[in-house]
């Protein structure tokens, strides 16, 4: 199988599970796991922030997130086609008790002045605005990178409403990478970041949130409550460190494919790229292909090829290390042979 | 002073004065007022309904039809401006913890195959949607009419998928009495409807909520919980009786009044009447008078009117039963008069 | 009907009538009402509190207290019987998140040193302590009066540790009446406070909450996301004004009604007085009557007098100011002759 | 290192690291990790239910089940000292909005008629009761087995009125084991349960949900809200699937080696044991010994044993499976030495 639906499907390397098997490991909800804590120490210097915390998902670092950042009643603003708007089952409005108010953006980013205008004021009748979310890359959008300075001016200008900022970096090395800029560069202008390990990088499971010390304190109640508190947790960390330390760089070959993908499918009649593939990530519209989403994913499944549908006529692929520049070439022969069909 | 912030303001008739004096009273929480249990009959008579409730604001009604609705984590669809949405202080996810997902609309009305897009589907990555409100007349919207046909199409898409349709009808009566239709029958497609008496229909304090027998049941509890279960509630419930019994009617004149202003804006140099004027409520947009709202509030509070800003550039003028036409002709004036200078 | 339900059920006095008839309101989402911020100004100015507020009941004063105060996933101690634990639905834990623990009382107060041992300690796998709560008098303990000197204790320690206090103080002026002491004595000792003008005061509707300022201030906010927020609601305010200027000395008469047939319960074969009569509750053990609650309940319906039952085998006669020396020399001996039967 | 503090410390095994390494893995989130599957199958199967979930805690197993079973406002009984109530840092309260009412219980085991009592009625004031939960064993009352007998008699009495009951049995194998009976005998008596590989059956990480597959459908929906939906997750449940189908035998050694221990402290001046040691906790006071609990475990420490301090004067010693019957043997020699000096 060519599993081009996401990049959470990605296997865990040999190497990463021979660290699993020899990781040395201890009670983490005692704080005792040197391998857990090692990844926590690396994760707060890659993305210069006084603390970090290793969670079970990015859906689990945003929720922390709005839980130690919001009380309820408050307002969270965030782009319209924000992951934690779509995709988290509504679990930020459940725990944290907070209103989700959205921007459209352009690829994935929202217009600054549209962010000062949402901000709601001192009145009886509104929430206050508690949080902004940025997502980046942002997956929707199709893994588009919300630019450095973008991020910059939304974080000067929520500083001075002393509203704080959250990052949603589940794919943000994919960010880091494209953009040739260091994550840290990118965490500068956050309260907190959540980026996973588990997509690109390659870890079989988890996440990181980083922010101040204060910030993980908290944090590391929260995820108690939320049921993310473990025990021998390194064997996890110990994957984890691998996708921090070596898997980085690898991301770099991912984004070449996807690009070699997209041209590719440029070049299909009967297919249209929606966005400009500057990550991992290719939405196709296949419209004039005269078939259903469905129909075509079947199609592709029959050639062993798997995709995803992303909305009506849409498709998405995304590339991961799991793919080669030679499954890509075979991916374009597949889906022009089933076009002239 | 000639208020048009809001119909808010109106203040309880000699008539609804005399009837509180008299009312006869018991404890509501026994179910033993019978002013309040009239109340209760007539609304639900009036709305074609099997129950009714009264509740101590349309915030609170609305607010209890989202708890009966919906369970924690789903997705409740309503119009982008909706009051709900900007000035419930996010009441409704800090309670119900529902998130709520906009639509833009068009005069306050939903596109309905734009609601019909928004519903989510089964997957566990969505929330699922649990409630559908509109809100009529739209009070963002300028007191927009929301057509009995778009809520007739909106009813039955939610019908097929078994989703339930709150109606915020704060101003309720107005749609009745700007498109001479019974409420009852806007009230046929929802599932429940929350009015106000303490708008134009000039009661002191109070709406009402109608649904099925059920629904009121499990309203009336979380009421309960809300702190809205009262005592001798006959004395709030005797004047609720005069709104609806003799005051709906008078809404008529308020409409007349409102595009009597209307009008009289559009022929004033440096205004601009923002929406189609279907009831009481006029949206002014003042760019062109080089003032801004505060300023030009400010000039009209000296000369003993109120108004409200709403927005960028935009002030809202609401008749209500205590202004008359020769209050309307006076503001006409004074406006002339502050934009002259 | 002699009426020894509750003393919710007391129906306002023609003089309260009067004032409703000829109060002079405004819109109090405005803070325009006079009545309303007169009533305010008297209910903080009798506490000692900087500031007060109108709400609809008492439980939603309870609940307000508990949302300013706390934090979701904090915990609140209070005694095992209090009304909120008991009688309000579990909205604490639904609208603020916040579980409770409970403490076995005596006569309803809560041993200091009790409460000490019950406040958490600062560890992951527990709550923080983020109030105490006291119900003076108490309802379930038979309307007993908690000593001042145990508020100040409790008050004192939980200083020590930075937790607020809240007094539920539904009956407090009759806890102030019943030691003659003064409700801002009791007041000294919490951070906010709870007081109902519906209960022996006799006002038809309404509670006060009273605190600090700031306390008010995010109260008013709440108040609001619940529905509470009224507009001409001095025509409540009214009767709430003679409730708390004229109606206080009443009570005196209610606690020697209770005390009378306490007295004469005592004297009667069958009958246990579970409760030292403090103040107007008189809870009654009819074990020995051979009799269930239902049926002695009925039998007292059928001759006109209304009580509750309030546990198994036990009955609860509240006096009020509906009710004379005669009404209770008549319950005396209609028990009687019941228990002869 | 003789770590007694919990049977949460212990390490994974060889074999279980091996299994990590060698562990088939697919994408859990779409169901496709075949370990996961297996081991959810072999869960399912040993509990006698329809099907089966892996959660990363017993506390986010816990949580699930109170946010499916129970709406908020609702009420959930369980006994005075449950984990759920105690260590769970009132979570329950702040994500399910339940209320939590407990009840003094013998030896972990609350009396059924007490629980049948607790049942809240048909009333406006009350909060429905939505939960019953027992734990086995208990940890608090020092790893009690709760008596089938007893479950049986709750549940059925559930039943009558429709209330489900959830079992933390977090130690379930260890109250199979030492009172000779299946775990599905146990889980009979429930609608839900919750047990932890991750202690006595040493598995480095996580817990197993069971129920009917209607509540595992909607528990996986929460799981995901809580950020449990993990991605390669075989690589946990692999060690899992050893830590069922071979490591429930072990825990009679942990037992033996807890009644050795607790036999020994019985012959030590100054040691009280508090608890019937049935299964591998043994609660040790330390009152008559003039110490501390901090200098005691300070003492046990530098000669190299853990254990942890459980309310004053109470010390907690778990065995687990990385205890030698030598282990205690050291330690009863060192305890000896401490009391001595």
């Amino acid at each position: 199988m060519i599993d081009l639906r996401s990049d959470t499907v990605t296997k865990p390397s040999e190497k990463m599970r021979k660290a699993m098997y020899e990781a040395e490991v201890g009670d983490d909800v005692y704080g005792e796991d040197p391998t857990v804590n090692k990844l926590e120490e690396l994760a707060a210097h890659i993305l210069g922030k006084e603390d970090a915390l290793f969670v079970t998902s990015g859906t689990q670092g945003n929720q922390i997130a709005g839980l130690v950042h919001c009380n309820p009643g408050q307002e969270v603003i965030m782009e319209a086609e924000a992951h934690i708007f779509l995709y988290e089952a509504a679990a930020l409005s459940a725990f944290a008790g907070v209103q989700i108010k959205t921007l459209d953006g352009v690829n994935g980013a929202m217009e600054p002045s549209d962010v000062e205008a949402a901000i709601r004021g001192d009145d009886i009748h509104q929430p206050e605005t508690g949080l902004i979310c940025i997502e980046n890359t942002h997956n929707k959008a199709g893994g588009a990178v919300v630019p450095l300075e973008n991020m910059e001016l939304i974080y000067h200008l929520s500083k001075k409403q002393g509203i704080p900022v959250h990052l949603d970096g589940a794919r943000l090395f994919n960010a880091a990478v494209a953009s040739q800029t260091l994550v840290k560069e990118f965490a500068k202008y956050t309260d907190s970041v959540q980026f996973c390990l588990s997509k690109g990088l390659g870890a079989p499971v988890g996440s990181m949130i980083a922010g101040s010390s204060d910030f993980i304190s908290q944090a590391r109640k929260w995820r108690k409550r939320l049921g993310g508190g473990l025990r021998q947790v390194g064997v996890l960390a110990a994957p984890g460190i691998i996708a921090l330390e070596e898997n980085v760089t690898l991301l770099e070959k991912d984004h070449e494919n996807a690009k070699r993908l997209a041209e590719g499918f440029q070049n299909i009649d009967g297919l249209d790229v929606r966005n400009k593939v500057e990550t991992n990530i290719i939405l196709v519209d296949i419209t004039k292909s005269n078939k259903t989403t469905e129909r075509f994913i079947d199609q592709l499944k029959e050639s062993t090829i798997l995709a995803g549908s992303f909305g009506p006529n849409i498709i998405r692929f995304v590339t991961n290390n799991g793919i080669t520049k030679e499954d890509i070439d075979q991916v374009l022969i597949t889906v022009q042979k089933i076009l002239n069909n």
